[in-house]
C-alpha cells in the first residue's frame, strides 16, 4: 500500500463526463491497496468566465476578491468529483484550502504555501476515504482566501504530498509524460521513462511546458517523487526525481536527456558603446527598471575602445525593451541600436554532460554540417542552449535528436 | 447614521448590470451617512446549473458535497459585488458564510444558525467599509460547509441584523412591498405601510411569497424591524414590525390587513367512518406518516353511529393522500372515500379583528350575497380561512377587498 498524491488540470476536469473519467482513474489506485488524495484545478474555461465579469465590475480588480472569486471554480471540481467517486461506492470527502488548512502568505494571487495541517487527510485515509483538495488555494493569516498563482494546482499537489511524506505524486496532464524533445518537430522524440529534477527544471523553462517551474522546484526541495502522466491514456508516463533514485547505473544514464528549444525569443544590440567600468550595469539597469526579464548576454570588446553588447529576452518585451535601451544609447553616446526578433534558442540538457566534456563540440559540428550559424551560447552545468536563425529551428532540433541518439 | 442591513436576491443580482444597480443602491445609504452589511445570493439561474451537474453526478448528491458546491454561488456574486463598490470608490469588504463566522449546526442542506460573531463586520463597519456577506451559508461544528435550506439568505440577513442590532432589516425583491391582496386578482389592492410580524406570517404562509416564512419568524424573535421593498423601483416599500410599533394608533389600526389565498389545494372526504374514541388519529396517522401535510380538518358525527371526516393538503400531495386514506378506510370499514382538487382556500388576515367579532359574519354574507357555497371555515386569533370551489376565487377576493374597504 502506498501513499498517492494526484493532481487533474482544468482540462481533465472539464465537464462532467472528464470528472467521471477522473473517478475511474482515482477508483483504480483505491483497488489496488493505495491510499489517495487527489487535488483537482477549476474546470477548464471557468476561470476565464469568473475574470471577464471581474474585469466588468472593476478596471483592476481588487486581489482580495479577485482570489474570493477564483477559488469558486475549484470549489465547485471538488465536491462533483466527490459525488462522482461516492456515486461508484468509493467514500469521499473535499476540502477547501482553508479547510486543510493550507496556510500562505498575505500576497494575494499569488501566495506562497507557509504551513500545512494534514492532521484532517491523514484521519480521512485513516478511515478508508479519497480525500480531495482544492487545488490553487489557500488561507492567510488573517483568515481571507488566498491563491497561489499560474500553475497554482501542481503546487498544491506537490506541497501536500511533501507535507503528508506521500509515496509518489502523480500530475495528470494532456501529454502522457516529458518527451526527448516535441515530437511535433522531431516526430522519433521518444518518451523519457525517469528525468532528475534539474533537468526538468531545465526543459520546463525552455519552452516545454508540461509542469509549473514552481513545482518542479518544490518536489526537488523535498524530495518528493514527481510522475508526469496522462489523463486520458494509459502508461506509466515520465518519472522525476534525484539523480540518486535513479534505477538504471550512472554508465547507462545517457549524456543528453532532451532539446528544448524557445521561438519566443529576441535579440538587442547595443554597438560602439564607449567602454568604462559599469557600462553593463548602465545598459542593463534600465531594462530590469522596467520589469523586463532578461537571458543570455554576450558582451564583444571592441579595438576602438568601444565595446559591443547583446542581450536575448522574451520577444513580447522586445519593442518595449528596445525604446529603454535607446534612449540608454543616445545617454552613452553609443553608435547604433539593433533588433532582431527572428531567432530561437536551442537547449541540450542531460546531467550526464557534467562529466563529458565533448557534448558541445558535437553540437557544434552537427550545426556547422547542416551550416547552421550559432549566434550565441551559453552553458550550465547541465545545459548547452545556442541562439540561432529562426529559420533553421527543425533542421538543428531533428539533426541534433538525431547525432546524440535521442531516437534510439 | 443608522446600522442598515440589505438583502439582495438572486434575481436583484442576476446579470452583472444588475450587480451594478445595486451597488448603486448601497451607494446611496453610504451617501446618506449609514453604515451598510449587505447580504446576497447566488446569481439566478447559478443553483440551478450547480445542481444540474451534481445530479449528472449522483441520484442522490451526498449532502455534505452538495453544500460545497451550491455555496460556490453567493460566493461569487460577494465578490462581484465588493469590487463593484470598489469600483465606484466605496471600499467594501466580502465575508463568506465561515469567514463571519456564522456558526450552524450539523444538518446539511438545511442547517439552523446556532450563533455569529459580529466582530470582524463591526470592525470593518469601523473603518468605514460596507460589508458583504455570503448568504445561505454558514459553517458547523466540524468545520464543514452547511447551507441554511431555502430561503437562507433572508435568514442569514435577519440573523446578522438580530446579531448586530440593526437599526432595519430591508429585503429587496422583485416586488414593491406586501400588498392587500394580489394585484393580478384585485388591480386596486394597495401597498400596505406597516404591518405586523404575526400578519405577516399569515400572508406568507398562505401564497403571498414575498418573504420566507423562517426570516420573518426570525425577525419577530428578535425584534428586528424588517422592510420589504423593490430593487428596481424606488419608494419605502412595507416595514413589518412589533404591534407595539405601529405609528398609527390602535384607533387607526384596519381591522384587516390583507386578503391571502392559495390555489395550491385539495380536499379529501372519508365518509361513514364507524364512530369511536380514537378514530381522528387512526385516519390522520397513516397520512402523517407518510410525510403529507395537512391544513383545515372537520369531522361530521353523522346519525347513525358513523361519522364523516373532511381534511384539506396541498394539491400535490392530493393522490398520495388518497391512496392511504383508501386503505385506512378498508381496515376501517368506511363507507367512501372522496376527492375534491378543484378548491382554494381564502384567509382574512388582520389583527384588528382580535377585538371585532363581526369580521365573520360581513365576511360570510359577502359570500353568500355573490352565491358562493363555503365549503369549510377555520379561524385563528388573527385569520379568518374559508375553502370554496376554484371557480369562485376571483369573484370573492374582488368583493371581499371592497367590503373591508382595502381598496381606500
Amino acid at each position: 500500500m502506498a501513499l498517492i498524491f494526484q493532481k487533474y488540470g482544468g482540462t481533465s476536469v472539464g465537464s462532467v463526463e472528464r470528472i467521471q473519467n477522473v473517478a475511474n482513474k482515482v477508483a483504480k489506485f483505491v483497488d489496488d491497496g493505495h491510499q489517495v488524495v487527489v487535488t483537482v484545478s477549476a474546470m477548464s474555461g471557468e476561470t476565464n468566465r469568473l475574470t471577464a465579469m471581474a474585469n466588468e465590475m472593476q478596471a483592476q480588480p481588487c486581489k482580495r476578491e479577485m482570489d474570493v472569486l477564483l477559488t469558486t471554480g475549484e470549489q465547485v471540481t471538488i465536491a462533483l468529483l466527490s459525488m462522482a467517486l461516492q456515486a461508484k461506492g468509493y467514500p469521499a470527502i473535499s476540502y477547501t484550502g482553508w479547510q486543510v488548512p493550507i496556510q500562505t502568505d498575505k500576497v494575494h494571487s499569488k501566495a506562497r504555501i507557509e504551513h500545512i495541517d494534514g492532521t484532517k487527510i491523514l484521519d480521512q485515509l485513516g478511515q478508508g476515504k479519497v480525500v480531495i483538495v482544492a487545488g490553487f488555494q489557500g488561507m492567510n493569516p488573517e483568515g481571507d482566501i488566498s491563491t497561489l498563482g499560474r500553475g497554482g494546482s501542481d503546487t498544491t499537489a506537490v506541497a501536500l504530498a511533501a507535507a503528508l511524506n506521500a509515496d509518489e505524486c502523480q500530475i495528470y496532464t494532456d501529454v502522457d509524460g516529458v518527451y526527448t524533445t516535441d515530437p511535433r518537430v522531431v516526430p522519433q522524440a521518444k518518451r523519457l521513462d525517469q528525468i532528475t529534477y534539474d533537468e526538468m527544471l531545465e526543459l520546463a523553462s525552455l519552452g516545454a511546458k508540461v509542469l509549473q517551474i514552481r513545482s518542479v522546484e518544490f518536489a526537488s526541495k523535498y524530495k518528493v517523487p514527481l510522475r508526469v502522466l496522462s489523463s486520458l491514456k494509459e502508461g506509466g508516463g515520465t518519472l522525476i526525481t534525484s539523480e540518486e533514485n535513479f534505477k538504471e547505473s550512472e554508465m547507462e544514464k545517457p549524456l543528453i536527456s532532451g532539446i528544448a528549444f524557445s521561438r519566443d525569443e529576441a535579440k538587442l544590440m547595443i554597438l560602439g558603446v564607449p567602454d568604462k567600468p559599469g557600462v553593463a550595469y548602465q545598459i542593463l539597469g534600465p531594462i530590469s527598471d522596467a520589469n523586463i526579464d532578461i537571458d543570455m548576454i554576450i558582451q564583444n570588446q571592441g579595438v576602438d575602445g568601444t565595446t559591443d553588447f547583446t542581450f536575448t529576452m522574451s520577444r513580447l518585451d522586445a519593442e518595449a525593451a528596445k525604446a529603454v535601451l535607446q534612449s540608454t544609447a543616445n545617454h552613452l553616446g553609443a553608435r547604433e541600436v539593433l533588433m532582431d526578433d527572428e531567432i530561437v534558442k536551442i537547449s541540450m540538457v542531460g546531467v550526464g554532460m557534467k562529466s563529458h566534456a565533448g557534448i558541445a563540440s558535437t553540437m557544434f559540428k552537427t550545426l556547422a554540417d547542416n551550416e547552421i550559424n550559432i549566434q550565441m551560447i551559453g552553458t550550465t552545468e547541465i545545459k548547452i542552449s545556442v541562439v540561432i536563425g529562426e529559420e533553421h529551428l527543425e533542421v538543428a532540433v531533428q539533426t541534433l535528436h538525431e547525432a546524440f541518439g535521442l531516437d534510439k
